[in-house]
């Protein structure tokens, strides 16, 4: 496993900036493996049961993230979030665009270098839904 | 550091696919790097006192999973797990059967190269506790 | 990507002995992978705003550790931790001394070879803030 680390400034928001790392490193198959820093906001998707409407919620800040897991890849990212108010509760959930980095958000990436995340319709599920591929030959060093 | 990448299909117990994996792939200093997905109920072991009754709470789904993490060996696993709810708050706790995928979870799994997790009875604590250990020279590739 | 495995007993200080770890392999650019265990208390720092007096708070234990994030370097450390008490609610902040293992903690620690993370000051947010630099060559083994 390839590794490499990036410190965001205040104003990213968060998930732009993980798409742009995907790009400009042409991840294939990427999952972070730790982020510490701050959100001066959050909009995140909460989960629903089949049929259920999607249901966005804002949750103001400051706040510090607590835990970021996920995959990135060629068709896209999947990357959930926990976050920890002034009290100390945690909220979280499905990271979408309007999580606004504080002070600061430090990033570990890391880079299998054998697959290739894929992103295909599931049929069960209606999402587009991870498939852990060979990487083709002509792939990255 | 090796790392092998995993997609869950809904139903799947969470648990027992990490216990499966660890079998498969033979893992003997396996960690949890990142999981992200969702689960449609969880069962787990709250956290208690010494001599406190064990105790076990289920909770309703879906839920998000925001956060996994644990070690995988021969002598077993030790996992916890974060969840946010629809309102977004977290719940979490120690991974027990019971928790089955909504939609899916993806996984990737470390493995050390050069150790070995084994779990020896400690007496200060009751329990098999993680023992880091070389790896006999007769191991893995 | 390098990893070190270890197993800290109860009584030990998180963060102190996140600290002899990085100051013992030298660590020059490490993170936290993983780390599953509990606590039995957790003193943390909270989110501020800009120009809020710092806010500690004390939770009583046992805890379980459901997640811990951040960045290990020479010039200190950056670490975020969740924790989920006995009815599941999750609590989270930034890690300070006064956080003690209860039965155990298992930590894996990763370190990017070709990187150091120093931490220089940044006007615009008055912390000391990580900036991943190229290894010196006199680095590391």
């Amino acid at each position: 496993m390839q590794a490499h680390a990036f410190r965001l400034t205040p104003g990213t928001d968060l998930k732009e900036a993980l798409e742009r790392i995907t790009d400009a490193h042409a991840l294939r198959a990427g999952c972070v493996l730790t982020c510490v820093g701050s959100l001066s906001q959050a909009r995140l998707r909460m989960p629903g049961a089949a049929g259920e409407e999607d249901l966005f919620t804002t949750f103001a800040g400051p706040m510090e993230i607590v835990s970021l897991v996920g995959t990135l890849g060629p068709d896209g990212l999947h990357v959930h979030i926990s976050l920890s108010g002034r009290d100390g509760v945690c909220v979280g959930g499905h990271l979408v665009r309007g999580c606004i980095v504080h002070t600061t958000a430090e990033l570990v990436i890391g880079e299998l270098p054998q697959v290739e995340f894929r992103r295909v319709q599931d049929e069960e599920t209606g999402y587009l839904e991870l498939s852990v591929q060979p990487r083709p030959s002509d792939g990255a060093p």
